[in-house]
């Protein structure tokens, strides 16, 4: 190993202290079977797990070391942007906007050829158009129904949601990417769904 | 991509629900600028982003993406034996005793194949000898002391270390993957201590 160029390493590292902000953003998903709100950072780590653990169930041709990269840094934007629950109300070209500036912001931090390559990774994962793009989006989506179930209801509860709005709303975000994963969640959802309007 | 093995994807996702009991278990390390106590899950996708952000100053041949993944489960075995500080004091042969168990049950959730293959992983990390090994371990002991310095001392205030011991105990640890990465902290943590003891 080379002696590494101090001011790259500085910059390095002011990006990975900022980055302990997301420890801070609260999400909607409960975690620990609904003892409290989760935070983006466990998110990440959870959600990074998971691709590494359905890798095989992923499109054909996908990268998994590229989906998960993608993963580690997909909710970095949040730290100025906040995170926005997808059954929430959404200014969505407010969102947009601050969420941009949020990565110009963030991803500036880092040494210029490295803020470049992981803003063009969050700017293909915000595409959903590759197919490690799609299966990281698809499992982004995947991760919180299964808190959900593990949890009581967890947001679906706050946010009034029914089967018809999560088949809808969120059934073929997951399926864009993952459809074995959206036929596995689908009957467990739907049963829950029965389970909590029967009463 | 084919329809999923379903019996092997029901126990994928065993592993996966069981692994958000990481985010119950508290460290010793302080986030957020000393504000509360870290979690492992949180922990666990900070250091792969650690090692994401800072693959160039990995030893030469040393594959990201195999480092990444020994990081996201580097920890898991934590669900069942708990966090250990590295300035507390332990009985290192009862830890890992727990620590084997702990591994044996949560990797044996994974269809036999892949439990094999993440306890194989897991071994790899804790015996600290690929070069893969040495700079995610590195990475592990490389960053609560940032944090630390991010917090007003954190730890080190905790468990009344001393510059002296932090050099001859974790300064090894850190150079042996990231001779660079110890270059470069070394000095900053110095002048905390010194500040410290100066009062």
């Amino acid at each position: 190993m080379t002696r590494p160029d101090q001011a790259r390493l500085d910059a390095q590292m002011d990006f990975l202290a900022e980055a302990d902000r997301l420890k801070g953003v609260v999400r909607a998903s409960r975690v620990l079977r609904g003892e409290r709100f989760e935070n983006s950072a466990e998110h990440s780590w959870h959600v990074a797990l998971y691709a590494l653990t359905l890798a095989e169930h992923a499109p054909k041709g996908c990268d998994t070391g590229r989906v998960i990269a993608m993963l580690l840094i997909h909710d970095l934007v949040e730290i100025d942007a906040g995170d926005a629950p997808v059954f929430g109300d959404h200014d969505a070209a407010a969102l947009s906007a601050r969420e941009q500036a949020a990565a110009e912001r963030l991803f500036g931090l880092l040494p210029a050829d490295q803020a470049t390559r992981f803003r063009a990774l969050w700017d293909e994962f915000e595409a959903n158009e590759t197919v490690e793009a799609r299966f990281a989006k698809s499992l982004d989506r995947f991760v919180p129904p299964n808190l959900n179930l593990a949890s009581g209801g967890g947001s679906w509860v706050d946010y009034g949601v029914d089967w018809d709005r999560f088949e809808t709303g969120i059934g073929p975000r997951i399926a864009h990417g993952a459809p074995g994963l959206w036929d596995w969640l689908a009957p467990r959802a739907r049963a829950f769904f029965e389970r909590m309007a029967g009463r």
